[in-house]
């Protein structure tokens, strides 16, 4: 078993954080996305969407997509649940996870891959007006993210779940997507300290 | 327990399909997004990010995003199993349903919510060059998609799945996106019809 990534890539990271919660020892191999290659032939063969990362299984199988890896650990290795336990707290962490992710991480890497230079030849046609759209939207993300944070100690309720994973990556991007997180989230703050202390987030 | 949705959308549609094929009876509320019924301070109490299909529970606990009330149905009605059963199938299950969310589905709603003159009051910034750049995105996930229904029987597998109930809402609005269906891919015509039929298609 191992998984193929990129180190530098937010998606990779949330996949290691993943599983260095579950105390999980894997295999990686590096492929690095920026040199383009995810666009040979061989990484083709094993995901037509050339995206990282991808887990392969001791049978060959593939499993592509971030939240699919992670829900194949969570079912092999259900301790300590990183999606919830029982219908509607699994349900609540699904739910802020996609916040997280649709929302947040989506225009983060959206301002990154439509206006960083270093991407021009790998997202065709890059949009320059797109990137500029997404900063507001990552933005009211978080000040709505700043108010739930003022309620509990997760982004998911009072367990940490695959929601901080997530949120802690996309906003960890924004550096690279040059987007400023303002002053003043003071909740956001608090959370950010407390979870990028977990050895995981070194992962 | 209820569900708050706007008939005409597609993400509505997947979560009534699913609801179907589980064969559970629920109260829908409908809120005309088109109108701005999601803007109002009563939805926004209950959804900070103004979106539908919103499952309120009978504590009052809300429950938005699409994926997220089709977890829960899937906790508390397991059978038909709609996501799969034991860990590699659940993870092919959700692969495939995110590459029909995140690259087609995505790509299609993109193509509307910033091309379509009836969004533009709703979608600000609308950036008609993305709108365009979504168009042959969506072709390219129809062409892979083509080539593996010749493989299989259903999106995910031999066995149908919220992957094909993603699939399907989102080739279906590609029509108000006005993104035309290239002729030729027979695999999909196939499939299409056959999921089409289900009684759980006109929900």
């Amino acid at each position: 078993m191992k998984i193929i990534e990129t180190r530098s890539a937010p998606n990779p990271r949330r996949v290691r954080m993943f599983v260095a919660e579950k105390g999980i020892t894997i295999a990686y191999e590096e492929m690095d996305l920026m040199k383009g290659a995810l666009r040979t032939p061989e990484f083709t063969k094993l995901n037509k969407f050339q995206r990282v990362p991808v887990l392969v299984l001791d049978d060959g199988a593939v499993i592509a997509e971030t939240m699919a890896i992670c829900r194949y650990f969570e079912e092999t290795h259900p301790t300590p649940a990183l999606m919830g336990t029982g219908a509607k707290q699994r349900a609540q962490v699904e739910m802020w996870n996609r916040h997280m992710e649709l929302g947040l991480m989506f225009a983060v890497a959206s301002a990154f891959r439509h206006g960083h230079p270093a991407m021009a030849h790998l997202e065709v046609p890059q949009v320059k007006e797109w990137a500029e759209a997404n900063k507001p939207k990552a933005l009211e993300i978080l000040k709505v993210l700043d108010e739930e944070l003022g309620e509990r100690q997760f982004v998911a309720g009072d367990t940490f779940s695959v929601a901080d994973i997530t949120a802690l990556c996309a906003i960890d991007f924004m550096r690279p997507a040059r987007i400023t997180r303002p002053d003043g989230l003071k909740n956001i703050e608090r959370w950010h300290g407390e979870v990028s202390a977990r050895p995981s987030a070194k992962a």
